[in-house]
């Protein structure tokens, strides 16, 4: 903990209920300064706001921009003990130059060349990867060493010792997920150096967490007892996309299952509680068909999204952007988001509303529906 | 929301895992600045620490400066619709001047004057008040009158209209605590104006939420399901006081009850589910005789303590106070606590502490026991 | 385990859905008998009725006449070891002479002379007692004295040590209600002797349960996790009597509160979760204002009455009767119950509630309103 | 409800703790038997146990001879309203000749004719197929038909509509598992009519439910809440026998995941909740590799096993039976249980185990380790 001081500086303004700015005023307010103390009277529009006004901003980066920069950082820096991962942050407008893409995620991609190891450290963060393009590295969590290829949503809950090691003779890239800034700003972090190559560079095609838990509805016997986290470390493309195709196929069939007309969506579970994967993250496969436009929502809590397939439209509060594959948004809390397309569109979303919804404070507004 | 762009600055340092500060990584930082993108590797250090670094600083405010300076504001400042309350936040010196006692937790005194009405409002924020001295005023609940009197702790939970006024012919003042911090960090705020003045100037000893719900163990079947917050708008001095004083005494005959040898505590608690009084804010009241010190303690998340009664001393990470009557502590997340006393010693603390548990990051650590 | 093989009886009957009844299906039957088997086509009425079709009957016990036989049996019955207990138990007349008050529930009479110990003991059938009349009697649960005097609701949850002793120079009786049937029906009953006296004669007002645990809202701190049953031993009478006074007064006010007009109850519950007192009872008080008719209602579960005050009528099903105090009630899964009284009328009360509430299987049927 | 009345009969018997048999006594019980009394003293040894010392016995059925008498029904007995189905129920030789399996569960053979079609109604009480050999029947279950295969577990959860249909040209068994006795003795059965003909004859290949729910780890976002039972209405053969041989796999391969060695099993499972697949009935498919013994395990709850392949040797409490395909075991409370086989063995099993998880009543006791 470093030691630094931060003065209080008020200024009187004036205003409805504000007092009468005086040289009496002042003083006061110079006696406040003097004990570290902030009047709410003076805070309280920005504290208090009459709904979320988040200081974090709408905004889309683009995969083919992040990819270029991330192949440079290839090619001149190193990964290894120290800095740990070639991992590039997302950094929200709002949120002052800091690596957040929102105020609780962390979303960067992370790039590792042909025969590199990312060496193996644990950290109380929540972490995911997510592929949406190439294959050929396996991450090795807790010494099981899991496969990444296009399409995998891949978790290392907090607490478990983790690398990756590339086996292919091409780099490979992907999404990283965690959710570094709320840990960061609520004093929970803890890490953790392990070994500086993983301990397993076998290349089975399935991890051994899901040839135990990997099954629909099943469970072993011999651990029955629920886990904050979900002991699946890949849910694969061929279950998701399999699933999603059954909503839609249901929908045509005029069953339920959609959210909502042409838009099929997955939550990846965690099979010991039917909860969300990890306790303060969220990660969802939505579809859309061709020729779709989504009800407009809102709700409490950030996400990011990430262009798999297919082009769009997505609109943020006042802010519209085209996107394609691989593109990323940050959708801030409580902002209206509309996703459009005429060809279709695949995506994959994160988000922080498992912590609203453990603290009972989360809310849904869907055009037209009350909050 | 406001649309500030904030730069992404990165500059190139040595050290273990960083890459060499050639012009071309130069180059490459300007592409990350340009993309909004900022490394992992430059920020690992600060964002993933070997344990909880907190910025929020171990600090202690004293009761009579705050006294002082809010019956000077009780002169010079309205209370009214616009600035909504009379009440000054402590400003914890590591959080850049924010009214913010720890980065999640608000602590303020309040100051009402004889026949003034704290006009009518709700906001998503949990609230509580505990009174270190005095009485007179009586918040007003949902339209419940709830008289506050010394070593009352009163709540009012998230989304319940409240206003104050005060009756007697003297101010009244005590501390208000709120998870406003948290709640605007992760964008999750609503609030809304009620009346002018409260509905119910009547004055009744015991609120009716007391009467339905303070009688031990027992509860209206008529309110069968569990609710987030605690229905009992105040819990009585003379019940904690008599509960803390049954510990101490089934101690002196060699039961169990205390925490550690000479230190009892109680927790205030909702009665529909056993669990917190809220869904993020834990509240205490511990005593300790004459001549004892507390093991030296720290946990995962952020705490605020009163001096209730008696005198002692505080040590918090390295710095130790002095402390007596309504002197306020703010001890960050894992920093080590330690109290004494040699008269005897009642504080009352509130916490986070039910935010980390709903989200599987607890951690506590008690000097000689593992973490 | 006794080794009694049942033989199966089968018979042919005529009916809609029933086989012809002809020398091959009675050759079938007969190969149904040899191989232990029943078809469902002739058990299905009985086993599957439209609605639950108890074989317990409606039936009032007098208390008086209770009271008087209890008092023999203190004559001619010793207590101690192997008997264990001068308890004597309700026999439902639907249910073939054992002592089940209804399918689930125990309920009996106990009476202890001047001086004598019930011997100690633990099994895994949840108890309470509810005390009418008289006191006197300490029960020593863990090692725990508890006071039993008129009103007092007094727990011993499964698997804990309890003897009692009379310390007075008269007799004293109480109701004991236990979930023996069910526990016997469903082979889940465990049992352990202690010594043949309790640990500890003293006398104490209050148990070291009731001063840990009985201060409203209030739990210590040392002991945070839940548990499955109330750490409270003892309800006592002075808070029950002051929470119905509180409830009827506040319908006066015009506030909510009670269960319907004139009708106020309060449920016995665990501190620790909100729940009820013990996983298979649940317990209650209710207090009828002079000219109170209760809604007819009916719910899944069966469940005993006591009255502890007043006279009035009871109605179940089809049966109707006049009730004073000390009565007991049986009251069969799904039948209507009605109360009634001119004077006034205080009721305990206790159900298997429950059971069917954490196996999802709870209805309730409100007169005139849908189930 | 009947209105029998049950008489009480006692007698007074010599031992510890009873009373002397004198005339006066004799009078004393008459006087219980007038007023429905039974005494605790003279019941105690057989309501009280030291252990679980159930009525129900171990006892086997062989399919063999089920499977005919079940063909010889399917000649004589309409399938149709009234009876509502042809299923043949294991009567326990120690419950007095009820269709009782154990004291809580309902086990059956059923068998539907060609083009028969057992006739649509629900109940509250919970329902689940199994099926040892042939296919061709679809269940219809709120409208979705569900077919049904070798090696399927199949769920009708409480108060769903169903009914079923023969598409074959061959009849087709299978085994029905309830919670009847336990319904029935709790009083709790709710039933009510559908249409006389299934609504939908359609034979797809997957049910709707599959194509919704049973994708690993999966689930739909439109469908968020949990719900009391498994919306899964087919477990698949192929993905349990998957998950076994994975089990089986890992061992060989050196990592954890069966329950002990040579012995994978796997628990069919809610996805909402990670729980049983409904409140009252817990339902595993378990495999032996061959030359396995398993270890001598009892717990509080009664199961019955179904061989599904394999040969082996079947040991409860002292009695011993060589099992083979279909036969049928009944495994009462507390009773040890051991399975051996030299050829390898699956065998499926339900048990009643939720109901005493719920009610905090479970215990498990495997041999060698302490209860």
């Amino acid at each position: 903990m470093t030691s630094t001081f931060s003065p209080v500086t008020l200024r009187a303004t004036a205003g409805p209920g504000q007092p009468e700015p005086t040289s009496q005023l002042d003083e006061l307010y110079r006696g406040f300064e003097q004990e570290l103390l902030v009047p709410l009277w003076t805070e309280i529009g920005d504290l208090m706001p009459a709904s979320p006004s988040p200081a974090a901003q709408p905004h889309v980066w683009r995969w083919q921009n992040l990819l270029h920069l991330a192949q440079r950082s290839g090619e001149l820096v190193p990964v290894g003990r120290g800095g740990e991962r070639r991992a590039i942050a997302l950094a929200n407008p709002g949120l002052g130059g800091a690596p957040y893409a929102t105020p609780t995620l962390w979303a960067a991609i992370q790039y590792l060349n042909p025969s590199e190891d990312a060496p193996v450290h644990r950290h109380t963060q929540h972490a995911f990867r997510f592929v949406v393009d190439g294959e050929g590295v396996w991450t090795v969590v807790n010494g099981d060493p899991v496969a990444m290829r296009r399409g995998d949503f891949l978790l290392t809950p907090g607490w478990n010792f983790h690398g990756h090691h590339n086996q292919a003779d091409t780099p490979m890239t992907w999404l990283d997920g965690l959710d570094i800034p709320f840990v960061h700003q609520t004093g929970s972090a803890f890490f953790e150096l392990g070994p500086d190559v993983v301990s397993d560079h076998s290349t089975p095609d399935r991890s051994r967490s899901e040839r135990l838990w990997a099954h629909p509805g099943l469970r072993p016997v011999a651990q029955a007892d629920p886990t904050p986290s979900s002991p699946i470390a890949a849910y694969r493309w061929e279950h998701t996309d399999a699933a999603l195709a059954d909503q839609l196929a249901l929908e045509s069939e005029g069953h339920p299952g959609v959210v909502e007309p042409g838009h099929a969506a997955i939550r990846f579970s965690n099979p010991t509680t039917g909860g969300d994967v990890m306790p303060t993250i969220r990660a969802e496969m939505h579809r859309l068909r061709a020729d779709t436009t989504t009800a407009t929502r809102r709700e409490v809590g950030s996400s990011v999204w990430q262009v798999f397939d297919g082009t769009g439209t997505v609109r943020v509060g006042d802010r519209e952007w085209e996107i394609t594959r691989g593109d990323l948004i940050a959708v801030p809390s409580w902002q209206p988001l509309t996703l459009t397309t005429t060809s279709g569109l695949d995506l994959f979303r994160f988000s922080d509303t498992p912590i609203f919804e453990r603290l009972n404070a989360d809310r849904v507004q869907v055009e037209g529906t009350p909050a």
